[in-house]
Order: structure tokens, then C-alpha cells, then sequence
């Protein structure tokens, strides 16, 4: 693991790192700030994962979460949002076929891609579950039976997707306008059919609706999101996900927040709210 | 003038303009945050210039000063660095003649240059005096008398002399990492020599240090400076503007802050801290 930059700031470091990935076979990146903390203490983590186009450094930089980590004594850790090459025979990973931004590179939608070419190097679903907790674990002042999670627009559809699927791990979950059914959405639609194949039955595995209708529960929800987001009808389909909690009896706190967009703007100004909530939950 | 873009933040506007400027003579970019506010209330506003090499777009990413700006009710505006062109003939505008970082685009120092060719665009300081706060006074629910100033690094220096040339017109005085002494440093003497000519008596006009020792005066002060900025040594030198305040009698506040950098990371660590300094003079 090699330190790529680290900056003091809010009392704390902000640092990035990158790292060859077993399960990517490429270079990865990630940002992790560490607040100010006695030696020896070990700190709660809280996992942002970020959504179409982005790379670790969106949040880092945008993401106005320091104060609150420094504040509440939490370790942020922001992965990138697809493997990016070049690859260990120094190749280019493949990218969507016409370099669109919604598949492919800073589009790996959290999923182990089954498909050629793509299978090869699309592992996010474990490259987070796995190999990068574990790379915290080893490297940082973390406590991982105090883990909690989030997650922005692909990287919410994430967040809610690998806390259920990865049942008692996570103490806290919420998300920013997450994509909350990729079945039901044409973004989804792409990805996983190109992923993991047309109408695979590995679809429901990436699908936080289909999950909780199959019995999966998280052990608390919160979500924001903006009703002037522009991917909120086509896409987001926010309904989805309040009327599945609903079905199954999930708690869940579903905000709409008047006037907001999809930018950082949006996030950034409910950013130390979800860091608190999660605070609550991770003390 | 132009809305280049609008999203809601921290409950207010952010917001992004374009016009063309009579001063520049070129199109200027600047961004303006509008906290939430009653009809017909006028508010305090914070200016903040930048450092070398930026936009509007490095503070208004980067700053997070919204949410201090939206709690105690201030309007925040971040102007570009420089003119960039194209010009109304659609050329470009003179750049260093090595497009170095320190001149030319991207540094025009707050100065009105005389010196050919850069005299014809190259009037910042009239830009930032005199036409900017005439649009902001013009176009947003803005109280121009209540008016604070700040910057950082070549905008610290922007801030400084901008402030003790116009005595009185500004209730609050900060920086982060300033440029102090122009005169006294290889980013200042370039910038001086290029814009002004060698060994001008305008020199003297924009130096911070040497307008406190010929006779003007600030409000207050406070001043943030980073030890572990890299620039500290070479070219910010604080110690001469803290002698310089100290034989003028000069009230200043300078504070040096244990291990931060010349970053974003740092000024933002800081930034609400200088928005509630400022919001005390500014209520």
C-alpha cells in the first residue's frame, strides 16, 4: 500500500492510498481521513460509496464530512467506483463500448461482473466486502465491529445493497438519492444485463427492493433525497424503496428535501447529519 | 450578467455568474451564495479572493463555508483570478510567457497593470474595488454597508491591500496563508516587475506591510498561517507582517497553526472559524 498524499486537516489526516487489488487485478485508490484520536483507541468506520463518474476524490473534496468525523471521532473511507487499469500486463480494463458514463469505468455498480470482458476485473461487490475492510482493518486505527455505511446515488444502491446482503456488520445505514431498484431502472437495466448477463438470476442480489421483499432487513435506514433531482422519476424511483419497507415491516426514515439536486451541493448540506445519525448508532 | 448555474446548499442558493466586464474587457466568472433570508432583508457580505491558480470554482468546491455562511445569515462571494479571455474580439488575453503558474492567467494579483500587454486586461484591482461590488449591490439582496473581506495566499495579499487602501468601506479583515510583502518575495516581485514595470513607486501600493508602515490602517485582523505550508519561508514570510502590525500598532490577530499545508484541506479547516470572526462585525 503506498501513501499517494496526506494532508492535515479538521485536526485530523486526510490521506489517499493506492494498492494492487487481488481482486480487481489492477492498481486501486481509496481517501481515508483518520481524526485526531489518544494512541491506542481504536475508531467506528463509516463507508461512503460514490455514484456514477466519480472516483474516491469527489467526496474528499465536496463532501464537507471532516468536521463531523473530526467531531464525533469517526474514520471516513471512500473507495473509487470501478477498477480503472491499467491491468498487471499493463492493459486498459474494458470500458463501456462507446465510453458511455453509466457503464463501465466509474460505473461498476458494486457487483461481481460475470460477463466477458468484464469479469475479469469488475469485482467491486468483493473488492468492498472484502478485500478493502480488510486492508483498513490491517493499516488504520479501526474498529471493524463498528462499521457503518452510505452511500450517493450508485453508491447508495450499494450501500443499501452490501449491508443487506452482509447481515450484523454494519450498526448504521443510509443513503443519499440512492438507486434504490436497478431492475426498475434503465440505469440498472444496462448494467446489469451487461455485468452479469439478460434476466440473470443474480439480478435480486443487486436489488435493495428485491432483497427486502426476500427477507433481508437492515437494522435501521436513513435516506435523503432532493424532489428537484432530475434522475428522480427515470431513475431513483425513491417510492420503490418506501413502499418494500413498507411491505416488510422495515424501519426506515425516507426524507424528501425540497428544492434539492443530485450535486454535492445536496449532499454536502445533509452530509454532518448522516455523519451524526450514524454516530449515534456506532458509539 | 448570466446565471451559469444554481443548485440549492445548505438551504440557501449557490450560484455561478458570467458577464462581460467594462474593466477587464473580457468575460469574468464569479460565484455568489445566497443563504435562505427573509423578502426584503439585506445581508452582510463576505468577499473571498483566491490564491494563484484558482477560479471561483477551488473555494466554492472546496471551502465549505456554507454552512457557516447560511447559520449567521451571510452573503459569500468568490471572484476568478484573473481575466481569461477571450477578449471581445475573441482573442486570447497575454499569459506569462512561459504560461508559468505565478503570472499571467490565473494571477493577476489584484493589481491594475501598466505595463504592456498586460495593461489592457489586466485591472483586477479596479475589477474587485469598484465593478463587482456595483453588480453585487445591483443584482443580490445585499448590504454594502456591511461588507467583510478575506483570501487566501495571493487573494490573502488581495484581501490585505484591498482593505487598507479603502479605509472604512470594510467592518472585517481576515486571510489564510497570505502573500504579506510582495516586495519581499520571488511570486511578488515577478507579479510586480510584470504588471507594473521594475522598481515602480506603485509597488508600494500593493504591499500589504508597506502600506501598514506608510500609514494605513485595518479594523481588526486575523490571520491563519499553516507551519507546515511549504510556501511559508520562501514566499509568505508572516513574520514581516506581524513586525509590521507591531510597530504600527496595528490590532492583528496572526495565528499559527500546527502542521497544516498551503491546502484546501487547511483553509477549510479554518473556514467556518473566519465566517463567525467576520459575522460578529458584520451583525
Amino acid at each position: 500500500m503506498e501513501q499517494v498524499s496526506a494532508n492535515k486537516s479538521h485536526g485530523g489526516v486526510q490521506s489517499v492510498y493506492k494498492h494492487q487489488s487481488a481482486v480487481t487485478k489492477t492498481e486501486m485508490t481509496f481517501s481515508v481521513f483518520v481524526p485526531d484520536h489518544e494512541p491506542g483507541v481504536r475508531l467506528p468506520v463509516l463507508w461512503y460509496l460514490s455514484g456514477l463518474t466519480c472516483t474516491h476524490a469527489n467526496v474528499t473534496e465536496k463532501g464537507e464530512y471532516r468536521a463531523a468525523c473530526a467531531e464525533h471521532g469517526i474514520i471516513f473511507v471512500a473507495p473509487d467506483t470501478s477498477p480503472r487499469g491499467p491491468d498487471r500486463d499493463g492493459k486498459d480494463v474494458p470500458d463501456d463500448a462507446e465510453s458511455a458514463y453509466d457503464f463501465g469505468l466509474g460505473a461498476g455498480f458494486y457487483v461481481n461482473a460475470t460477463q466477458a470482458p468484464f469479469a475479469t476485473h469488475y469485482h467491486m461487490r468483493d473488492y468492498i466486502e472484502a478485500e478493502l475492510p480488510a486492508l483498513i482493518a490491517d493499516h488504520f486505527p479501526a474498529d471493524m465491529n463498528r462499521q457503518g455505511i452510505t452511500g450517493h446515488s450508485m453508491g447508495g444502491h450499494g450501500a443499501l445493497t452490501i449491508a443487506l446482503r452482509n447481515s450484523g456488520r454494519f450498526r448504521s445505514v443510509s443513503a443519499f438519492s440512492p438507486i434504490v431498484s436497478p431492475m426498475n431502472c434503465p440505469w440498472g437495466h444496462k448494467a446489469l444485463s451487461g455485468y452479469l448477463g439478460e434476466a440473470s438470476a443474480d439480478w435480486a442480489d443487486y436489488d435493495a427492493c428485491a432483497l427486502i421483499d426476500n427477507g433481508a432487513r437492515l437494522p435501521n435506514l436513513l435516506v435523503d433525497q432532493g424532489d428537484a433531482d432530475i434522475f428522480l422519476e427515470g431513475q431513483l424511483k425513491t417510492h420503490l424503496l418506501r413502499e418494500a419497507c413498507n411491505r416488510a415491516g422495515q424501519p426506515a426514515t425516507i426524507r424528501m428535501q425540497s428544492g434539492y439536486d443530485h450535486s454535492y451541493y445536496f449532499i454536502s448540506t445533509f452530509m454532518a447529519d448522516h455523519v451524526g445519525w450514524h454516530a449515534a448508532r456506532l458509539k
